[in-house]
């Protein structure tokens, strides 16, 4: 892996979350001391990731950021995660297993990021649904190569505030959990450089339980206290 | 009930978390919007409540607080949940069953407060380790007459600034969760009274393993990130 331009698939990068990540990663390029690196989006299809990799190359450009030295494409899923080194699967969790076994090759001694958190509707709230393996960071490592190091991160971090990069100032606090320190480190040093968060060690990947739980409590604490795009802060 | 005088029983509230509440909650009579109330400290042994009231009227003088409109009594637990309209158990979860059993006619028609965490060591961590209901708050509302009122909540509450009545100025997010809306919304009026807390509504009594298992993590976050006393805030 070379530090000095990483190679990040954001699978499912045209979505909320995903589009925050994108901005905010391929800006780190044009910092003193940000990771370099090369974004690519992953899609089902191939056109929309495409034209998401445009739309946001637009966008730094209309905030008058110098593209020139901003790297972001887009491609299929399955594609994005081959060429890529570290692989940030913002996806719905029932479709997160199908593709990992579509695309179990490509993730061999990779950094597999999973911000993924299973919750349902139950009435007008969310409950937290994990899967038997207590987790989705856990059921993921089950199913990933041995090589994968997988780490769990951004399952809390509000989306319109990720997006927002020229605004926002507001810091929030991203837990991140692995069981392999070299993998939690960069990922902590990807949080930092977004510029609106704070990373925190989260322990070993057996933690991620919590943080996965906390994403449906921050969405029923916003809808039952007329709040908005919540995110945490320990202090 | 009687809304203009309050009798609030802390079960084992000679404790760490215990000590602060106290103060806080003696401390509303002093406000011109406060739950007028009287405390009484159980624990153990009587004599051990007795000093510890002793103590936190002194402790309540000293700071300058006028002490002839506070009142706070200690007895053991099984009187003081007798003799108290809300019940607040700042128990250990494993001594929790055992005392509600003992003491379950107190128990008919109260609000019985839970900021119990069930939650065990693992290496240099703590884990989450909720009984088979699902949450120590579940467990206690099986156990306790079906006219209890079983609210969660002040699990999160960093102890050492809740004690600091004087210097902590630090509010922090405490949420509430409960079936009963009437007992939610009065355990919210008390929490914003003690002048460090933000009240959030947290939903339902089935919402509460998420704020259980929130305490272990604001521990394992202190410990592994060089931080102390952690709180969270939502925003």
């Amino acid at each position: 892996m070379n530090p000095d331009k990483l190679k990040i698939a954001i699978l499912g990068g045209t979505g909320n979350i995903g589009e925050g990540m994108v901005l905010r990663l391929a800006l780190q390029n044009l910092m003193t001391d940000g990771v370099k690196n090369e974004v690519i989006i992953g899609s089902r299809s191939r056109e929309t990731a495409d034209e998401a990799a445009k739309q946001a190359l637009l966008e730094l450009g209309n905030c008058g950021f110098d593209t020139s030295k901003i790297i972001i494409t887009g491609n299929t899923n399955l594609e994005a995660a081959k060429a890529a080194e570290l692989i940030i699967l913002t996806i719905r969790f029932d479709h997160v297993l199908p593709l990992l076994d579509e695309s179990r090759e490509a993730l061999e001694n990779k950094i597999l990021v999973t911000p993924v958190v299973p919750m349902a509707k139950e009435g007008n709230l969310f409950i937290y649904k994990p899967p038997a393996e207590g987790s989705a960071a856990l059921a993921i490592q089950k199913k990933v190569p041995e090589s994968t190091k997988v780490v769990a991160a951004f399952h809390n971090i509000p989306a319109g505030k990720l997006k927002d990069i020229v605004k926002c100032k507001a810091v929030h606090d991203a837990i991140v959990c692995s069981d392999d320190a070299e993998a939690k480190k960069l990922v902590m040093e990807l949080a930092k450089n977004m510029g609106c968060l704070r990373p925190l060690d989260g322990g070993p990947l057996n933690q991620a339980s919590i943080m996965e739980s906390l994403t449906p409590m921050l969405i029923n604490l916003a809808k039952l206290n007329g709040l908005k795009d919540l995110g945490m802060n320990f202090s």
